[in-house]
């Protein structure tokens, strides 16, 4: 099914509004849910709508937080995001970060008691904006085994880092430190493939190719899949993600990191802080050389990239290039769901007694 | 050969001061280089000490820089290191972060016109000695191709994040942007072996097994080595490095990067900035949340993850831990030294009349 954006974002902020959430608000979070749906970041987009519903009616979720900065200093702040949705908490503290950045330089702020925030792209581009370089990252629950481990200790961790041009659209990079992404998994279990080598490991920590490793007690390998491979960098950089999201921010981390709403989700055991975190900064172009000047130089290395001598058939991309490109496809022929997602988002607007007068 | 460290760092110095440093810089250059010996890190150590002395016999280096800062905000500074060794000039560049830190809660250093500056993690780790996080970045010449090209656009591009901990020592992570070091090529190289795939491509952008890959024409992979396990997000780090390295500070960038002195080091073509950069940050934890409660969560976090359940045989290793232990070691029982570097060495006491009293 192909929907329309704006339809689609209209319904969804209905929906947030229905569990309570003030108008700005829900319209906010639904414009950063949507965008993933958008840049094509599926899993990341109203396929996960009915998932912060139940943790809405799990009583993890405030509709109404009240944001506070709980310590700061000239560039940093510590924010308390009150059980808020990520989706608004993450934009408020990105505010805060540029704010910070338009006196200090640069702008940092660690976040604790928040949720998931949706794509870490978007936080990013929010800096970018302002010409300033964007950072954005923020942790999971434990999906993922350091090098060697059995255990599942790290999320799958994204980090997301947005650079202004000129003439050249932004830099984006906006990646988990993970082989893959669990999106990839399940595709290839609905089709009963198995995975390439290097992504998953089964529950003794032996390299396997199950689709379905993760629910038969194996993991997601680090960015770099072995040892010989480098996974013990891709190991570190999820690592760091976790300590700046969690550690930093007083939120829990590693294998303490709340799921995102599932089945079972609630917490068993011990917390070791304050819900999920998230950690973003803003670093002002002009504090470190003209911004102008800065930006030709960004549009000078897109182009030698984007111009470099490529393997038969293919093209050297610049990071951002693809979400960009299906942006405006989608923006203009609207949007493809899937039809469990239809079901979920047809299942809330019942619920909510809402029109799904999208198509 | 095994050799005492103190006497190697003092040989090294002496080095310095013999091709015109102050007895201030040589001693500091001599530390950080003979540091990387120490952690085991051997190839960016005194094996490249001839190195250094060839950058200066043409006129790439300037062993008496007035380092100086252009342009500053209360938490970032843009750097000109004068063509001085990156060994002095990045230690100065991250003093200014951390005095930045501790006024305005973060600092952040861009710096142009230096030269190779050793191991990245011994720079981030003088922000840890004050309670900040550390972060440093250096770009290289190009030996690493993005995902896609067969043009090699970017270095080993490394990254080093150190994060203070209580009882327990720091977390060090300190790695470069590829699948594996050119070192491990080399090491290849000398006993005839193929590489494993995923580390290297030939000339076409095919994968091979070739640890002459880089002189045939071939290159060094990103850390994930294709885009079926991730190479995109290894270009994307590498390609961050180089861009807050080299465009941020006004040094050249990704192709134009110039090499460290080899053989036929000199730049031929354009270039696009000046010298080569680094990009040093310094963020004080208790301008987040107070050191000592962070330090001991820090604790819980590395205790878990060296604690967690480990592949048969192996153990979880939290990052920095290898080349903490064998410093302990090497710095009581001697650095062992290959019989060219020795030579080299050698070559360098005869060169400027100095005692090669070391053993």
């Amino acid at each position: 099914m192909q929907v329309d954006y704006k339809q689609l974002k209209q319904f969804v902020s209905s929906v947030f509004e229905s569990i309570g959430c003030p108008e700005q608000d829900a319209d906010l979070a639904a414009h950063v849910l949507v965008s993933a749906d958008a840049r094509g970041i599926d899993s990341h987009g109203v396929a996960r709508l009915a998932g912060y519903v139940r943790l809405y009616d799990n009583g993890r979720l405030n509709p109404k937080p009240q944001i506070q900065i709980l310590h700061e200093s000239p560039s940093t702040a510590l924010v308390d995001g009150d059980r808020g949705l990520g989706l608004v908490v993450a934009p408020k503290a990105m505010e805060i970060a540029t704010e910070k950045a338009a006196i200090a330089g640069t702008g940092w702020v660690a976040v604790q008691n928040s949720n998931h925030f949706g794509i870490a792209g978007y936080h990013a581009m929010k800096a970018v904006e302002k010409d300033m370089i964007g950072w954005a990252m923020t942790h999971a629950a434990p999906l993922v085994t350091p090098t060697f481990s059995r255990e599942k200790l790290l999320g799958t961790n994204p980090i997301a880092v947005g650079i202004p041009a000129n003439e050249e659209p932004a830099f984006l990079a906006d990646f988990a430190s993970t082989a893959v992404a669990y999106g990839k998994l399940e595709i290839l279990q609905r089709k009963g493939l198995d995975t390439p080598s290097g992504w998953v490991q089964d529950k003794d920590g032996n390299p396997c190719n199950d689709a379905f490793a993760i629910k038969n007690g194996g993991a997601l390998l680090p960015l770099g899949g072995d040892r010989e491979h480098g996974s013990h960098k891709g190991y570190a950089l999820g690592a760091i993600v976790d300590i700046l999201s969690g550690v930093l921010s007083g939120a829990n981390f590693g294998p303490w990191v709340p799921p995102f709403a599932t089945a079972g989700f609630m917490q068993a055991g011990e917390t070791v802080g304050n819900g999920t975190g998230h950690f973003l900064g803003a670093m002002r172009i002009d504090a470190f050389r003209p911004a102008e000047a800065f930006k030709d130089d960004m549009d000078k290395w897109i182009k030698r990239f984007r111009a470099a001598d490529a393997v038969e058939g293919q093209k050297v991309i610049i990071p951002g290039d693809p979400e960009r490109e299906l942006e405006k496809i989608r923006l203009h022929e609207g949007i493809p769901l899937l039809d469990p997602v239809v079901a979920d988002l047809k299942g809330l607007a019942s619920r909510f007694s809402l029109d799904f007068n999208i198509a």
